[in-house]
């Protein structure tokens, strides 16, 4: 069997970094890992081609621009962006959301050269 | 492209349903199944020999009693029972929470003749 896990407190997590856009992993379970991210301002426009990724606004709202229409995500909402889908997510005050994403997913999708890349996203 | 699917409120899910522990398909992305339930009351001991199961608690507090120790998850807080793990989610207050699981897992895991047993989780 293996060790469970301790209980993990969002509130807690949130409260340990400040930095928008750079994604920190608080749990992992079936080789997912949890992802906490605070969103301010604009990320850039990407889209990953192989995953869907969920969008769960814990705190806040966060729109979601798509080539057709903006999406708005409030708080205690979430939205599912389809894989192969261009998307730019953007949050006027700051946000928290959490993302499920299999390792090795590059938060800039497509649009690995920006600044807000994050190479490998760091445990907190 | 696949189509974006709308944006998902939680608490307008948890408003369509009254029943403890029968989760309710609320969202997908990458096979994976986003899970409403409602706890109340004991459910049964079981375990999960291939899946790590995840219950992030969004209204109220979960107790999960583990053969050595009881966990207690409270709101906005997530625990991973890992695979093979004998556990028994409990609820004195009724609390909301999600899951994140594969298709095709059955919530009482190998206990599957009980009573509580959901064969197909419904769409909401």
């Amino acid at each position: 069997m293996a060790r469970p896990t301790a209980t993990v407190s969002l509130a807690e997590k949130f409260g340990l970094f400040a930095d928008a856009w750079a994604p920190k992993v608080v749990g992992e379970f079936n080789d997912l890992l949890v992802k906490a991210v605070k969103a301010k301002g604009d990320f850039v426009w990407h889209k990953h081609d192989d995953i869907d990724e969920i969008f769960l606004v814990t705190k806040g709202e966060l729109t979601i621009h798509l080539r057709e229409r903006d999406v708005v995500v409030g708080e205690d909402e979430f939205f599912v962006v389809p894989k192969g889908t261009e998307h730019r997510p953007s949050a006027r005050e700051e946000c928290e959301l959490l993302l499920f994403e299999p390792a090795g997913v590059v938060n800039t999708g497509d649009a690995a050269s920006s600044d807000l890349t994050a190479a490998v996203d760091p445990w907190i």
